[in-house]
């Protein structure tokens, strides 16, 4: 089959053929109808050769949605030809995390060499994908494919992130979502779904704050030095109950710490690899700051049950498989509006 | 391999010869160490020909601790050897419910047609028992398997009752433990252990209360009609923020209902059969009645962490796999003090 | 002033001439702008005279809008003319449930000999209102009186019951309301400001389904014998995790505890009397029966939040006080759609 | 009457006769039977004069308890005689915070210029407190008073640090706390008593970590370069699920940070000014931090509680007021072991 793959540490993905994969017991065999690309790809891709994480060559994709072609031995509970989105962040399933479905935080997955699908394991981007356990898989239950393949990730990890805030987003409140990107114009629909509150959009461009308003903000500020003197404005000098950092690099952490309010959340997403110093007077009392990863399996099921709903949608641009290396490149420039999708049988 | 069999409806149950199983992909085959004998198996055998829901024979036992024998295709994660216990309410692994670990509330068991062993699927009460998935197994880790057997169901029953409770468990509060049998001299412990809540034990007898006081309740109060008055007393007028009713006959849910605190929790466990009304103006306000069963997966990790610690013990007395029916007959006469375990391979 | 008068057990409330009160140290006195009619007076109403828990003549009034006229001694953070809600449930503010702002529940209230205003204390179907100290009074800041009036029974009391079943109401369940009238329309709404969770409504009449729809249900259901087959259906058989049931007769709780799911939640609301029995077996495993009662401090200050945010309204019919007994009158012969509202000042 | 004051920047507090406070409507007059001994009062003392935030002279003590005294007109709930300890972070009483017992992070305190007693307001370390509230004063009950005394700070601070990590203090799980002192041997027994956890303390010497053993540290840990190593290592690599800094110095939130577990919660309590920085690959997954301050009045009702329970107790060594400047001298120079109460009557 055909598949896209990060060969040579430092050079663009290209698209080869590998040997078809094939189910072993428990396993199950999906063929792929829709892989998401990824910021965090291109992140990856531009580790340098020392210390790499991942044997190498990679098939990328950790997004994946596909049809079921072939149920390896034992496995029930699915049948040949449901259409699933696959949950990516494996674990060993057995584990105190994993035995709530936190996959994402599993304590054995280093110990027992287990990897993520794109992060590690074979990707999405390919003909075929061999999921490790029907426990990984999600009905799609109607959804859309391409409509449905970013919220498995860019989806997951902004719901994740709020629902762990959702006790503290009561009406009155302020939501603050730094960076409206590819997660964060997610994010907004997403609160605008789960939470009375007040949603205020930051990012560096105009563009994107009416992208934001779009799809749901109530306010946008141009995310500058001024911002987060006029956030505290907005909310009567208060501050924001919960703030969303997408992208996590100096300046947007220091606006994050700036605008919470008295016992806010903050949590920075965005791997931009900066950090908020959090002490005693140096926030208002008791704010609380985390960086988050991924989401649990039970989310993932949330997650796509609101998008069958229509509350929450993804804006997309499509590629064949051939065309995957444009999709990174494209991404890379900045010019991908939402989420690329690539349709390796399309 | 020998097993104990419910095999006629109303007979006694026989130890008998039965193929030894294997394990097919993903399943484990475990060399079962102990058993529990519990008191719902007696309350199965009792049903009617009309309407039983298991096929018989039945191999009895749905409290399991074994070594690993031998591992199917493609399970990984576990090693020939290993002391594990069994989790009991086994589920589909993949829905809403499972995927958080709550596998006794799974919502496709009965249309996969899943049983717990024991309650469907072949029991524990024989020289091996046959797993279907590798993450119904926690590692005893040290645990001794007598100590640790009747854990998966008299531990983690009233473990999970108590635990949906804690939050209202606070300094100053009060539990009450209707019933301090099997479960209840458990729930008792698992209170000292999990709350700094005063905790009252109700039962018949004074031996019983005897007991509960030797296992760590502050106050005892004998179960009858006065019952309820001596708890209010107790507790200045206030009465329990949470209840634990393991009996669940029409005098110990009047009794619970009795208790209650305002915004108290009652949680009725004890299959009797009798159920206590809610409505507006029946209780004090904002009292929760609820019916629960058994327990999440990671609820088993962690009481069987806190048997580790020291934490909780369960009275004991043991038998040999020819003495199982023996076991049943005493448990049915009264006789049994704390928890029969069988040693199948003993 | 002019205040309305509950006088004679069995009689009609008659509006009379009283003494103008005065605040006295730490109280608060209110110009009333508006005062809701509730159906709970009505039953108040209709008590027979033994038993009657309150000293006669009785001003009603439980719901109660006012503009600051004077403060007694040592009152402070709030000014003359401020436009302000009055919290209805006092308590003694100290005990433990106060001290969390949950006074519908303060432990010492009858001890104290504390009551309601309109249920015990004079009420606010008055020209002016005494308010016992300034915690009890949540500033209107814009929301027009009529509207926000019925806010501080009919919206915190299904706020409250709603609040406590947030953490089950995910996306992809479902909340059923039965009973769509002064209550269960503003629940309706609320639902859908605070939970991505299905709304289905159920009520007796075409008429009420249709304002149940225009005020946000998804779905509506007529409640009769098969209504709890249809709530099954609409879920594909796994049923509701929250029922809100406003009415509280038997044919309602029945329905209750028919449609729902495992796991899930009852709060039974209204004060019809029935109720539901909860035990082993009875219902969905886990199943949770409560009855609560008007809210706590800081529920009402989210709840005019939210209305401030245009998320819930109330449907109201104004009178002025000389009017008054014709509003009960409508109300007990159902003919007030929404809420009826006395304007004492008006 | 007798005041111990702070009146001259940068001067040791004096001994002296101030006129005796009277209770205006609303308030209630103490005599006060213990004041405690804060370290953060010696902070206080070193601030500049420049921005210097309370005028002088400020009767020092933000710990007290007392009798009461005289009842300011309006006031009910109490009465004369009664034995009571004061809540110290006084709010509004109306905000959203305050609304729900939580006056620590009032968010109109700055606003209304409402400060705490000993902190701002006129302190404990006096014959006689004036307290501006009913709400404000919590039944001894039974305590003692010079036992009690500390509880209200360096008991309540630490509890409500403990109470919102509570949810991730299973079984099996561990909580570090590193500095053992006047509020960490305090932490200590909060921990073991109100959970399952295991307890791990970390000072400078072995005989505060004797003390910590006492007091119920299962284990303990010199606190140098080595000790996040040993912690990792006697959690078997996974960390802390909880870790308490009653310290603050860059050393021990650097030790916090390299101890935490994935999920875990870090409180930094202490107020030695150092920061730690969170940010994506900063710390494990989702480790939380936050700067509590304090705590709410349903808490200390429930540290008293626990403390009447005989789980929590305070080494103290009590001083007449006349030696109170003396107190400050010894715990300057770190000679007091726990706490120094002042009895101001005594």
């Amino acid at each position: 089959m055909k598949a896209l793959q990060y060969r040579t540490i430092g050079a663009a993905p290209e698209v080869v053929t590998v040997p078809d994969p094939e189910p072993g017991p428990g396993q199950v065999l999906l063929k792929v109808t829709a892989a998401g690309v990824c910021h965090s790809d291109i992140a990856v891709m531009s580790w340098p050769a020392e210390g790499f994480p991942y044997p190498l060559p990679l098939t990328l994709g950790h997004e994946g949605v596909g049809t079921v072609a072939a149920l390896g031995a034992g496995v029930r509970g699915i049948a040949e030809g449901d259409a699933v989105a696959v949950y990516g962040p494996w674990g060993c399933g057995t584990c105190a995390k994993c035995a709530e479905g936190k996959e994402n935080y599993c304590l054995r997955a280093e110990e027992l060499n287990i990897r993520p699908p794109g992060l590690g394991a074979p990707g999405s981007m390919a003909e075929y994908l061999l999921v490790d356990d029907v426990r990984h898989l999600v009905p799609l239950a109607g959804l859309d494919p391409v409509a449905a393949v970013p919220l498995t990730d860019a989806g997951l990890t902004p719901y994740h992130a709020i629902k762990r805030s959702l006790v503290k987003l009561v009406p009155g409140s302020t939501a603050v979502v730094i960076g409206t990107g590819g997660l964060g114009h997610v994010a907004i629909q997403l609160l605008r779904a789960l939470t009375p509150a007040r949603v205020i959009a930051l990012d560096v461009s105009e563009d994107k704050l009416r992208l934001a308003r779009t799809v749901g903000a109530h306010e946008t500020v141009l995310s500058d030095a001024r911002a987060a003197d006029a956030v505290r404005e907005l909310t009567g000098g208060l501050g924001a109950e919960a703030v969303f950092d997408f992208v996590g690099v100096e300046p947007t952490v220091a606006t994050a710490g700036a605008v919470a309010a008295v016992e806010g959340d903050i949590s920075i997403v965005g791997i931009g690899g900066a950090a908020l110093p959090v002490g005693f007077g140096r926030l208002p009392f008791e704010v609380s700051v985390n960086a988050p990863y991924w989401g649990s399996r039970g989310e993932l099921i949330e997650v796509l049950a609101l998008a069958r709903a229509g509350a929450v949608s993804v804006h997309t641009e499509t590629y064949s498989l051939d065309e995957a290396p444009l999709a990174y490149e494209r991404l890379h420039a900045g010019k991908v509006e939402g989420r690329a999708v690539i349709l390796p049988n399309g």
